[in-house]
């Protein structure tokens, strides 16, 4: 936890929070937090800025908040990812929401285990707990939008287009396709297929909502690490 | 598993090998294997090819492999790394190997909890069978070199000089430092710290070894996320 996230209810005073939950355990366990102590906070979706620890007794920290600095900047980028097995998505999720990933298509794709949807990681309490620690960890206050697409088609041929509109559009593909751009200007909208890939129909469907297909080599990368090494090699 | 890893005492014949271990259980279970179907083989630290499974038992596979084609390039890197929790050096075994990293040494950093270092996943079976799940994933026969050094400073004032030499060298740290090279030619060392980062001493005993700092952002990102984003960013 590299940033101490806060939210409205948190306040006691305009400038004071009183925590006692996870976030006060991690203050006592983790940092060894004492009175008097500085630390790194910021309001969720709002500014960042220092805290000073005023009360830290067994049970509860109360802290004096200054909130006067803008989060870090998003990366200019919609990802579009076939849904991970569950394990995975929950490393992703706050992998993407740590690197600055502003917003997130999950969808459908052939080659997802049906049951892979049945998930209790994708009920809305379960993501923004992922996404929470990805900030924390990064020092970021803004959550990214998680959406959730379930079927392919309608998704590809409907509302992808107009997503893709506008931005440098890629398929993350394994094969005989041009390398991943590096360090692009402007805004990026990139798919990213499951394990075993896309299959070649809806590469095709991708391509025609404006995603070229892109590769990143011979080796053929589990998702996660794909997702970080095309953020990294994108911008 | 995107490639069937091979060891010399799987062959019964010049060009046939029974399988009874994991690797079965995997075709069985995973790929649904059965009699007559192909498959890419590679042998360990050796070449690739393919395979075709001439029977396919209940409890053992036996298979045709034809080896002629070269394992893909390792990335010219050496990665100096901060020993990793135990959990995250798994993932980051994996990674590396999956990656082409050629080469990785372990050390010790001042933020290293010192219970790391008792961990039975640095046995070097437990290293092995991560780095082998790395090449499988990836399509590689050849296991990364692992060296690991419990001692910082003689490892930094002797060895890393002439590790260094001829290579341009980096140290991924967060702060006012020049932006990580990208898409560099040539050799690289490159040193990663632990949570939390190298302590400026330790910054400083890579300087005088040759590895400059560098940062990503002001994003800060975990170990393996900044290994998988250094390495995509680099090569």
């Amino acid at each position: 936890m590299n940033l101490l996230l806060l939210e409205q209810e948190d306040f006691v005073e305009e400038n004071e929070v009183l925590l006692k939950d996870r976030r006060f355990v991690h203050l006592k366990d983790i940092h060894q937090a004492e009175s008097g102590d500085a630390l790194r906070v910021g309001m969720l979706n709002g500014l960042m800025g220092e805290g000073e620890i005023l009360d830290f007794t067994s049970n509860s920290a109360r802290i004096r908040v200054r909130l006067d600095q803008p989060a870090p900047c998003k990366l200019p980028i919609t990802l579009v990812l076939a849904l991970p097995r569950p394990k995975m998505l929950r490393r992703i999720l706050q992998g993407i929401s740590c690197m600055g990933v502003p917003r997130l298509i999950l969808i459908n794709s052939y080659r997802v285990e049906k049951s892979f949807w049945q998930t209790p990681f994708l009920e809305s309490s379960a993501i923004r707990e992922q996404l929470i620690l990805g900030l924390e960890q990064a020092r970021d206050t803004v959550l990214p939008e998680i959406i959730i697409e379930k079927r392919f088609k309608p998704f590809a041929e409907d509302r992808l287009p107009s997503i893709a509109k506008g931005t440098l559009g890629l398929t993350g593909h394994p094969g005989h396709y041009p390398p991943c751009p590096r360090q692009v200007d402007g805004p990026v909208t990139l798919a990213i297929g499951p394990e075993g890939g896309w299959i070649p129909y809806e590469v095709d469907k991708l391509h025609e909502a404006g995603l070229e297909p892109v590769q990143l080599g011979e080796r053929i990368l589990r998702v996660e690490t794909a997702v970080t090494a095309l953020l990294a090699r994108l911008f």
